[in-house]
């Protein structure tokens, strides 16, 4: 996809300027770094250093603040916008080009009533159980495994090599990246109390992402025992997340590389989860809340307060986790004394 | 499947009362939450609340211990039994429609001297090597790759697109999750004293699953170096687990998801590894003993005693774990003041 | 393959002693432990009771030091080496039968304008890309899914289900294990301040991997955002590693299972990162700088001094961390009294 200046800035929202009135009808191609920017490049910046990187390159244009762009005379085009890192992801959304419809690769596998939205992509050898259903403009990677019943709206991306056990349910605008596996057994047994043998408890829920969901390669999710596991609209996972049975995870959350969340938790809106953050079987982090790499939350705990930061194993209050360390810094020091 | 409500009693053990004699022979069609429960449905109660819930509830028959039962009168079927949720897992099993053999999709690949049981199913885009044995009744799932050699047991379930290396040997009843890497090379290397250069220490063992293994969604799990890695029977592991070369792991033990076990460890009997523990080379973990979550337990350390428990970084006896931790917060504490 | 121990011991540059002149001829076929050794195989002995297992074996020769081997009498030939670990490696790749050349599997499919080297094996299933190039004497295993543009060395072995993005990059004598997700987008996104939403910050940078790296099963490795993600030569990842965006790992490095690094990090050459350690973004691990298991590098830190050893969350040198521990428990243990 290409844009002139111009048009770019009208979809972006932001204010346009350039030395040259010709500029405004330059054509952008690409964002870029400053350091592989060229003339069709947008790049962007939020800081005086970067901007001085940008300035020095030969970028087609530079979106920034309207405080950083104040006073500033410079040679390229200027796109000024309040939230630059924004409209800059904005702006690789709009001039990346769209994924290309390709049909249905002859080498899919197709079980019966599979329905088939229009401009559908369906890679080679991917396998769709009966009664898969797949929204318009959805791309299926090679090698992916559908079971039975999994329905996936539109536009969505699942990369090659995903499983979806049967049943799961994808909304809109999902992405899936490469060996995730979603709606798997969730992880629980009934113990005989006598000889110690494990029995598989029930594991015949479902699982549902909502529109605007992420989820990273190689990533886990179960589903539900007896109900549901539900990763809510516009939350992100990043890779080899693993999340257990009966989860909830609300709208917007992140959550990092190598976080695992156990049985039965639920983690609120907006709430920001660092990598490797272990979380115990029915706890609740509530909404907002932001959790530092490698916390460790207990089974049953509650962590509440919108904006508050857990640290640590067992997580607490960021300000406690911070005196801890100190107090135990100095008894160190003047036990070396 | 359906069984009537006498047939399930008896094949579970449990004594059975019901307000009409005619209620006995109902038919029961699957196990549910109180919540989703319908008129063919059991439900299970081990507490006063879910015992509530499900005599509100349609369900067909209500599972309990004959404590609960006490002095209960109730409009619905009562199974009696001393572990209720031992039981329910029965009952779903019972219930659960039995997997439908396929045989052998067109597509798959069979090497030379592949032996196939009777009634076996192989899925879509299965690969398997040459000399590849399956037992009886096994289902290969879509695109799951078996190197030379492997030999499967009887009533496996292999999910989509497992992978086994070469050589390796799974038992009976196993249940192997999609994208589960089983006797990949383990991770050991010979360091060259002048160049700092690393080459690989020869990883050709094997690799062993008893019987009635579990195997979580994307764990990986490593042959032996020169002998082997073996996974006892009964043991569960949940998703991305991770387990070294040589390591044994004995019977009937659960590992939590994320926990990793490096090489030429092992783990006793019955021992229960919570989430994300770390278990360094050549460590000892005796039988019955429990790892809290995210619990470290030292290269050559051997941690013992039927049912004790373990935690933190590095792993203490819990009651120490425990006295470290508040001695922590006083210190803590106190410095605040 | 097979050689005689005269030749062995030329292609090790070990020295070789027998008891008999005729047994330097004798065949080894093999390498071997003690107690599986036949009358093929080469065992090695670093420790006195190492060597009298070797001793007491039927093993057709011994690796051993000049040192170990001083003043011995044995009925078995012996190989002098100043590295035995390193020779005995050695020895196993000379004696390992080398992969055949199966050509391309009639159902792999390859897009336009692939390159393939000479004797290049590709297996069932296999989906390569447009414009995608395969060095001479290169494995691709079954189900590997390689995406447009990716270029792969000779002599390269990349296990099944191994999928690379789009344009990564592989040098020569690389290993990838089964499963492995290489050149997947990177975790990052702009929130907008108002909603916040998150909207895909551009993940579009490359991802390359030069000569003898070996990456693990199931570990993933993210492309650069706008840039590069790069690992240096000879360096090994374990399973289910996971490398963040723009992070660079040097040469010789050492990454054990399950360990995470975030974005923009860098690992200097030679470094030793043991298992599960977390590195949040933007951190600097030095040259030759050695991790413990479990350890945890904050954000922007810097790590350095060759040889040195950090370990603890946060990470601390050696000799701090363990005076804090035992400062804790000279604490706890005192409250105990």
């Amino acid at each position: 996809m290409s844009m002139t200046l111009h048009q770019l800035a009208a979809a972006l929202g932001a204010q346009c300027t350039a030395p040259e009135p010709v500029q405004l009808t330059c054509t952008l191609r690409h964002v870029s770094s400053s350091p592989q920017a060229d003339a069709q490049a947008l790049v962007f910046a939020e800081s005086r250093a970067a901007l001085d990187a940008a300035l020095a390159s030969p970028a087609g244009a530079v979106l920034l603040t309207p405080a950083l762009a104040a006073g500033l005379t410079a040679s390229q085009p200027l796109l000024l916008h309040a939230q630059p890192r924004w409209a800059f992801a904005q702006a690789a959304r709009l001039l990346r080009a769209p994924l290309r419809a390709t049909g249905v690769h002859p080498t899919a596998v197709l079980g019966a009533h599979v329905h088939l939205g229009a401009q559908v992509s369906i890679g080679p050898y991917a396998v769709l159980g009966a009664n898969v259903s797949i929204g318009d403009h959805s791309h299926i990677g090679a090698g992916a495994v559908l079971g039975d019943g999994v329905r996936i709206g539109a536009d969505c991306q699942i990369h090659p090599r995903v499983t979806l056990y049967s049943g799961t349910q994808i909304g809109n605008r999902v992405t899936l990246h490469a060996g995730c596996v979603l709606g798997s057994d969730g992880f629980g047994y009934a113990r005989h109390a006598e000889s110690g043998a494990y029995l598989q408890f029930p594991q015949q829920g479902t699982l549902v992402l909502e529109d605007d969901v992420e989820i990273g390669a190689n990533t886990t999710i179960d589903r539900g025992a007896l109900e549901e596991t539900r990763i809510e609209r516009g939350s992100k996972l990043d890779n080899l997340v693993h999340i257990g049975h009966n989860v909830r995870v609300g709208r917007d959350v992140v959550i990092a590389a190598q976080t695992g969340i156990s049985g039965s938790s639920s983690v609120g809106d907006g709430a920001v989860l660092g990598g490797q953050v272990g979380v115990g079987e029915h706890a609740e982090i509530g909404p907002q809340v932001i959790l530092g790499g490698g916390a460790g939350v207990l089974s049953q705990k509650k962590l509440r307060g919108p904006g508050s930061v857990f640290w640590g194993r067992p997580a607490q209050p960021l300000r406690e986790y911070l005196k801890s360390l100190a107090a135990l810094a100095r008894l160190s020091r003047r036990a070396k004394e």
